[in-house]
């Protein structure tokens, strides 16, 4: 427990200053350098914003690595932590423990138009696809930005998601971009925030098995890439703090009325990690994905699509079985508590990542939310 | 075990006489008036087909009632028997067990086309989804019939699919129509097949509990409707007769070399009942699907997508919670052994119904698929 | 955020003082009268507590209603949060959607003893059950206290058991009491927990539709009973204060030694409601307890079977298909929020009070776990 | 089609003739030389048969490999076609994706007295479990034996667990031993049966893989056991023969009123492999064996425990992270649809045995279930 420190500057004082200068800092593992998914070998983000008017969205690409999926799988899994929702691709992820195709982020009512470019992007590469090749599975998670977005007119096309994919890059921008740009969390902005987390493991014998016998230390990373659209105002938790009450009397009336609805947004949590992990153990990874998750005031609501995805990029998966398969060692399963923390932190710290650099949007209607960091700066 | 009857003609003989004159009748049940779907009141069917040159597809709906089913959602179960595909919308049918979209099937590329199709017609009648209101849950199964079709056009419109809602009624075509179009199963034209049974419930408890206390006796309906797209020929089975074999030998070549090829299809089997099931008990009856499918000699092969979906017509569920909830009794548990029976025969039956109406297609690149009563008449 | 009120008390004094004065209280709903899962009209539950040198052990009963459950089976759901657990009955569970025993916590040795006794209990009940009666479902759940016992004994017997039974009552024990006698929880002394929240329905329809048309307000009650065995000290959160670190200052050497050990834990969290939930809806209720143990401090550690269940006290199915089934009207899925944040909180409070109430236990050994509250005496 | 043979000999009495002499042959691919689940190298299988008036019970064991289980442990996977069933282990068997005891069958009441026993078999051999080590995890699948077995005396006892482990070998019996004495299927005794399939692999990628590169030929093989206790006359199918109306009618009276009964039984259904796949490929083989029991009649009756299970033998997983994991080269995906027919056609192999190997039994109140193979012998 601190004790104070300043005889004047109040305790509270002290808190709101700290509050506003930096986003609170999860657990106590170590970030990768950049703090995002792409601290992940590999693994590139990339954005196309539509911002013009009633049409506040756009799409978000989580390229695995620099091949191409539909040739090179790459072994994933899946928690669905609440149902309500309508992305396309989990239902094959889950029975065949892989992914084929660039993870796709956007809204709700534009998953077919990304679906659609997805299987021409794949046809392009493998002409085969639907013919002599089996069909591509497409890979699309959505959130509902309808309080911002003028949903209905289904405005992101499939040249938007090649954009977001020719941008793809190591240093993604968070907050009001991509699929997250419509986006609302706790009637605050919300949208695209990431993280990572590095974990250690103790034992040599993970390193030695991929590595063939070198038995130095190992050190594994798990990043998190989430689309923020989830959490009611009173709830809200930052850092530990229940900051939500607190905030909500900054608002004014009719953001306030707003704060009392219903739980009616989504989050999709996307984990990546080096670690190599079979996809049984990468959907325990992504279950782990719901603590972090509950921690900033969740309750996962019944009308909160909240979906969380993890993939491995320590091997891949040929497509054809003439194409040798790997020899994979996966981590013993009594070592995975660390990469288990790792995932709970990382989703948390994204989430504040999303939220800290959300920047204020107007759209549909005129509806407005406000960024957090707005409101923080007038915490006294 | 009959007795050889005529001593001109050979055991093998009467039986190839019989195969040509009528499909199998799968089991003890009765089936109702139309032995399809459509007997259980208020389901209605519709079709349209695409039939010019490489493009040899369409799309098939399933009307659960005659309402709006975003206002009055129907209570659904499912079973993933193989998730080897790409439908849309079963994740949220899973979490909440109601669906709230007619039911439509297509091709595999035509799942985001028929998709937005939905979004828009819900959007129609309820002006306010994905504003106000929640955004709709399209629901969309599919099968690959990139043998006959040339998938990659996306040929299927929104179009489509409205005339095919509109098309519905009670008396729905088989065989190569609507999404069976292009559809193959055992090396042989596939397609649409739909069947039904009626289950007499020994109890007079459910009905009483339905119908408030007239302990008159009481039949419940299921119904099937199959979009069959799955199969190797050597292992096809013909109302309890392995056929598969004797058939592979009335085929050229080509055909024989194809009969070698690995699963690559896959069907979808749609169950309809009036017996008042909750999501869960649907589940259960969902899966008793697959019983059906392995009698006709599948083994759930890897690159079959083999998802079941059973719905209840006995009770809807209001959109909204301003409205009443219906008081359901549902069917005691211990009761359901005869709906379970009811699925598989029915679901059987259908099959048969969908390879005995399937007439000849020959669609992309001159692939040709023949129907099975052409083989059946040259049996003897 | 408060102010500091009196110039001679740090703020960090004034935490202390208030930690050690009484258990933090979770999120803003009411609590019921006992604050206890038996503030749910028909639960009681019994505990018996086995307490002689290596042997610190004992069995904690929930009865859902005053009859016999295997004739008046209860609708129940599930949630398996981590997977890692021995429990019995729950496959059955998760089929039938009921339960048909009361429901026994245990040791994870003793649960064959358990389960017998059960056996025997609903035969001498039902002496044809396993013979013209289906055979009874045993539901015994569990976690290790090898720490504090010494498991390999088996010490629990079914005379235990029916003990416990015969106690069960109103107002349960908590603490190092019944199965909760030597489970530990965050290297302290863990065990049985209990708490309630009330839920205002702010529509009518639910009541309407139970009572029969009488608008008057309804609210339900939902209660937690937790047997609490989980936790790594550092990750400790106590009401929202990471508590955590700054008590592992005050351990010993080795205590804090061991504090240091991965995860080896487990809960059981048991939710009970009044309200007419379905055994989806229940399934769905029970995945919220996987948030109020998250915010504790837990990331579902690998080692810890986490496995929730809750039950509905609102109607009972019964045994025999002769006797009619109940007419119920389910709460609508979109006033289902207020029933998942009880179910979050209740968790989360009863695990508060499972480690408020825990007296210090020395066992197997001579291995000791201290009680939180010492703890908390010692901060300043 | 056969054409009539000889003019003496009608074509149904050839079929009896037939049915007399040997057990149907299920499918094209080859047994193991011992076409049991022993084929699989290093399973053995074992029995201990009670036999003494109303108790007609016993337990059976299947050993994975001739090392200690719990030390290294053995990938498996689970499917739940019908989760009417008591047996224990299953949850964690799902999580973590590996057993680590042997497979116990047994009836539905000595499940407790069979897994103390497992407990205290690997509490000898590894005396620190659940004290340093955790808890073992015992796996034990039944079925009811009630009508032949006085099942509320829980007869089997640790001991005849332990001399079943000891009895164990290669050449298991078949019929009505060990945990089949007292069990019943189609209203006839039913039991134990075995058998296996052999699946030549046309790729040579998998051999590479783990072989080191030595690209000769690769055969795997698929073993099946089953505990037969299932099924309801009429639906009986012998081979693909719809045989049970027949038989109906040389049943007397009081059988064949037993015969209209509904579905109480259960199967359990165990698969091993000596192809290298995982937890998950496990899973997908395990739902393959409900293709095998629906061919035989089953529609999985709402009152029966239908559960498979399937482990591989290719690899164990150390118990202790300090022993190196093996570098697994799993089949790949596409190749697995021999294994799959594997899978189907030795489970439906295994239950032909079952109930051909099957003896007649009294038991309980005298309580008689007769034979197949005597019913074939008065067919005509």
């Amino acid at each position: 427990m601190m004790s104070a420190t300043m005889h004047d500057v109040s305790p509270a004082q002290a808190l709101a200053a700290r509050l506003r200068s930096q986003p609170p800092r999860i657990g106590l593992l170590a970030s990768g350098p950049l703090d995002a998914i792409t601290d992940v070998a590999g693994v590139r983000v990339g954005h196309a914003t539509l911002d013009r008017d009633d049409v506040q969205t756009g799409v978000t690409v989580i390229d695995p690595h620099a091949g191409d999926p539909y040739r090179d799988k790459v072994p994933a899994g899946l928690a669905v932590i609440n149902g309500f929702g309508k992305s396309v691709g989990l239902v094959q992820l889950q029975e065949l423990g892989q992914l084929e195709t660039p993870i796709a982020l956007t809204n709700t009512y534009s998953v077919s138009a990304v679906a659609e470019a997805q299987i021409r992007q794949c046809g392009q590469a493998n002409p085969e696809t639907g013919r002599s090749l089996p069909t591509v599975n497409p890979l699309v998670l959505e959130c509902n930005d309808g309080f911002l977005n003028d949903i209905q007119r289904m405005a992101v096309t499939g040249d938007d998601y090649l954009a977001a994919c020719t941008q793809a890059g190591l240093q993604p921008a968070q907050g009001s971009v991509g699929a997250g740009r419509g986006m609302s969390s706790f009637q605050l902005k919300g949208g695209i925030g990431s993280a990572s987390r590095r974990v250690p493991m103790s034992h040599a014998q993970p390193h030695e098995a991929i590595q063939q016998g070198r038995p130095v230390p190992r050190t594994f990373t798990v990043g998190a890439l989430v689309l923020s659209n989830y959490g009611v105002l009173p709830n809200f938790c930052w850092g530990g703090e229940r900051l939500g009450p607190q905030l909500a009397t900054l608002l004014d009336d009719e953001a306030r009325a707003q704060a009392q609805a219903p739980e009616k947004g989504s989050i999709i949590m996307v984990l990546a990690t080096d670690a190599p992990l079979d996809a049984r153990q990468l959907s325990r990874l992504a279950a782990r994905a719901g603590a972090g998750l509950a921690r900033t005031g969740s309750v996962y609501g019944h009308g909160s699509g909240d979906i969380a995805l993890a993939f491995s990029t320590a091997y891949t998966l040929p497509h054809q079985a003439d194409r040798p398969m790997p020899a994979v060692s996966t981590v013993h399963e009594t070592l995975l508590d660390g990469l288990f923390q790792a995932a709970a932190d990382s989703v948390e710290q994204a989430i504040v990542h999303a939220l800290w650099w959300a920047s204020p949007v107007t759209g549909r209607n005129g509806h407005h939310r406000r960024a957090l960091r707005d409101l923080l700066a007038r915490l006294d």
